[in-house]
């Protein structure tokens, strides 16, 4: 058995690094998109609009857990730009990386589509639809609320990716206050529980280009129809475009308030070392840079 | 006192790895079906959908706590068959291990029977069914949503343990984003919380034959009788083979997609050791080897 | 400032533990039964048994955040006697921390009231009463279930506190799971949270003889009269009576199944400080022993 | 980019930290207000006051991940009094702090408000009212219960702000049970989940003159008028005095009780550094200190 699994060993890290962000998204799309279908087809009898929260949440720290060794778990195209334009990732990856991310979201949809396929057919009689009393394209992407202005919504996008930017920057910068080491997977899953909690009535807070397409693919193909791209004014490419500045104006936000005002640690790197409240775990940042560099490395010695 | 019991103890290993299996399956059990009596029997007054979940998540986490350290903290006749299908676990021990946790459940519904007999009787009017408006059986093992078919059934205890086997074993993996040291039960607890608030809704979210036929055969003992096997179109063996089946997939998934890709630890020990995250703990492997590594070699110098 | 305070310094240390059960008591009950005061008052407005159920459980996580370095937060006097019971306490002090407890739990009750005073006399129309539809006494001190049974509401209470001692000894075993450093007051909070979900609906989880009796006897002097001892068929002394039983229970279980049976370390120390899995802190048992190790020693040095 | 961004980098520690205090509350508050915003506009069907308990639990705890590492994260006014009036912050500082807070909870209030502009609207008819069956005001800053008396209304706070006080310095106390490195900003953020739960139906929970007179401020500019501080019998000036009596109080109940008799540690500093359960950490007083330790000298030597 052992030996098997060895055959199908992949050396090239592109690859494996878009593995795992594959099996990440997918993982945080099953139990967050799977969250919405169960509150949804049982019409809050077995669930809540915080239990939403809650699964999208644990879906990201178990995405996380699943594919941070490997690729540094962006699980996000916003944020995968954001490390890139701070010189954080390489550009060249950012293409793959994308793709990969989006599949993951298009096969976690598709599972989802499957678990709950009785369900969505007796709770919606068989019609699949994106509006009306028993619409269930919502399970799956996102859709503005009727009152939602189209600025209104990319202001609510902006404003949620920048707020998630803020807080996994702080979470993953060494000088400030670092989470510990290991938890940052339950942390960032946190930022996502009080986003949810605190910005997800307009417009359900897709924060994130991927989790965003992907399902939405899936409902054109599976039966939804052209209707999933028309619905609120066309809001499709919102949840695409408002995460991709958003991520980017809350790297300025803490960058700019924060991170480059720390006092410059190469004069006094022993001193800081002392006296750095996490002496365990000094260069962590957010695991990305850290699955870069060793990861990286590592493979171009011995990868295809 | 100290000495009574010091008279009581028991040396051979694998006695002790059943007694904590049982004990740790007892815990979650006792806890998990109690969350449920509270939320059937109050009729949602004292608790909701969420809070059988939190049961449900708790009771694992201190299911793992009472037992990992001794056994490994299988508590799931699933997860056990996987782990001796990786090699990790003996196979000459399941069986044990599938008798203990069975038991274990067993007890533990035999408790929360006891523990609300007053409520159970006040609510059902002392009729103990199995399905209609006052039906206490579900209290005690899954029962399909009326809407479910068979391979609907099927598909949802096999994707709800493939996930969970995913999670754990990333968890468990040092080579990719491992579990803080001694944070493994809670986050293993974290993990049946998002499923059952993500996959509850269908069937109840067994995930585990042990959780599911234990209670049953109280049921079927205590005064509920013949239709906890036949209801559901004798759904009952579903919970037991779903699992397993779902576990060996999810195996599969998280092998083939992540952990045999790792670059070869055996040329470069010293630089992954360094270059890991988990400085602390480079080892643990869900706790599982490492019960095994401890314990078995201590008391085969030692055990009867 | 600093001086002034200095001059209060107390030495001798069994005061100082008295005064730090009681402070823990004291929040503990102050976050407890303020959570009750919210949702009663509100009529779940702001607030569902949820909330109470989390005002319980992070009340006992900073109980014990505020008194385990000084006194190894009991908080319980079940728990104080189980401690004495297996010789990691000594008899002689346990009278003064059951005073201590009990103490700490009528002044929070206290505090509770004065909180919400305008609130009560708002909800219950100034009649401070015991049962019946604006009832108030709840707020305070645990009432059975109208179906409830004597002997039901003793097993409740035994098999409560006998589920929350097998967790409280297994969180400090350390040779078997233990809890993180640092981590035991939030995952003893976990514990009461799990009770609350799963066996709370029978008579309100005290499990605690303290958390009780202090609240009741405020209650009996602050105008609800001799009914809050009358209720239930004289119900208070159950919840005296049973987490002492239940305590004990839970204790010889964990005993017998798991810790007398832990492979004997005295042969072989040096391996097992290796092999343990919390390295950086093999000897705390649950915070108790470890401050009667440490501050005992130092104080009685120089205490009066 | 990395250089573009060093140039804008300010050597002045005061600057810095009031930077940082006022994007740790920005993050607080925008999460805070955010929540009840979400749980308003929708009419509970998007969240329910647990809601907005975790929002500002978990805004708490990323405004503290924030801000910690430069300015010790009081994020709250009274919290910076109290820790002067302890000698741990110098008085000098206590006004730019004071000002920096107000203008991040001021600029949080200004985010929500856009960014729930649309759904304002539409619940409100467009009418911007501090009472009635619609109104927003209270989205933003915080109003009593009808019933509260003047006397209540301040005790209510006194008594919050003093648990909040007791539970942090207890969290940062390193010879009683200080959280585990790291954690720091989860615990505090469940102190405030706890006090949500328990003692926020009275008058909303402010416990910082700062959340409250920030955001009061922006709903009296941004259209709801002069009501905002004549609502409640001139509330406002409630959540302003309180909460910073509260905060002394808190400080001279837990030193009084707990603090000042820890045993001396000058005479056996290698006993109590080798007993001591925070091995790791023996000198954190809750991040406040530590920022003082270490960024002040620092950036003595380089500022402007």
């Amino acid at each position: 058995m052992d030996c098997l699994l060895k055959k199908c060993r992949i050396r090239n890290s592109l690859l494996r690094e878009c593995l795992a962000e594959c099996l990440g998204v997918y993982i945080m799309i099953l139990f967050g998109c799977g969250s919405v279908a169960q509150v949804t087809t049982t019409e809050n009898s077995k669930g809540h609009y915080l239990s939403i929260n809650l699964g999208f949440a644990l879906g990201t720290t178990f995405g996380v857990f699943v594919s941070r060794g490997v690729s540094g778990a962006h699980l996000n195209p916003a944020v995968s730009l954001s490390l890139c334009f701070l010189g954080r990732h390489p550009w060249i990856r950012l293409p793959f990386y994308v793709v990969a991310q989006i599949l993951g979201a298009f096969l976690a949809a598709a599972t989802v589509g499957l678990q709950y396929y009785d369900a969505i057919q007796h709770y919606s009689g068989g019609h699949l639809t994106v509006s009306g009393p028993t619409a269930t394209a919502g399970i799956f992407s996102t859709y503005p609320a009727d009152y939602l202005s189209l600025w209104g919504g990319i202001v609510d996008q902006v404003v949620g990716t920048a707020a998630l930017m803020v807080c996994i920057l702080a979470l993953g910068d060494s000088r400030n206050s670092p989470a510990p080491a290991g938890m940052e997977p339950v942390l960032v899953g946190a930022v996502v529980l009080v986003i949810g909690v605190s910005m997800g009535s307009n417009s359900g807070y897709a924060l994130n280009p991927a989790r965003d397409i992907g399902p939405r693919l899936f409902t054109y193909i599976a039966g939804w129809g052209e209707e999933v791209f028309r619905a609120g004014h066309n809001w499709w490419w919102v949840p695409l475009m408002g995460p991709c500045v958003g991520a980017l104006v809350g790297t300025l936000i803490y960058e700019l308030l924060i991170e480059v005002h720390h006092p410059d640690m190469g004069l006094n790197l022993e001193f800081s070392d002392q006296g750095q409240d996490n002496t365990s775990q000094p260069e962590v940042e957010l695991g990305t840079v850290h699955s870069e560099k060793k990861s990286t490395p590592m493979t171009d010695l011995t990868g295809s």
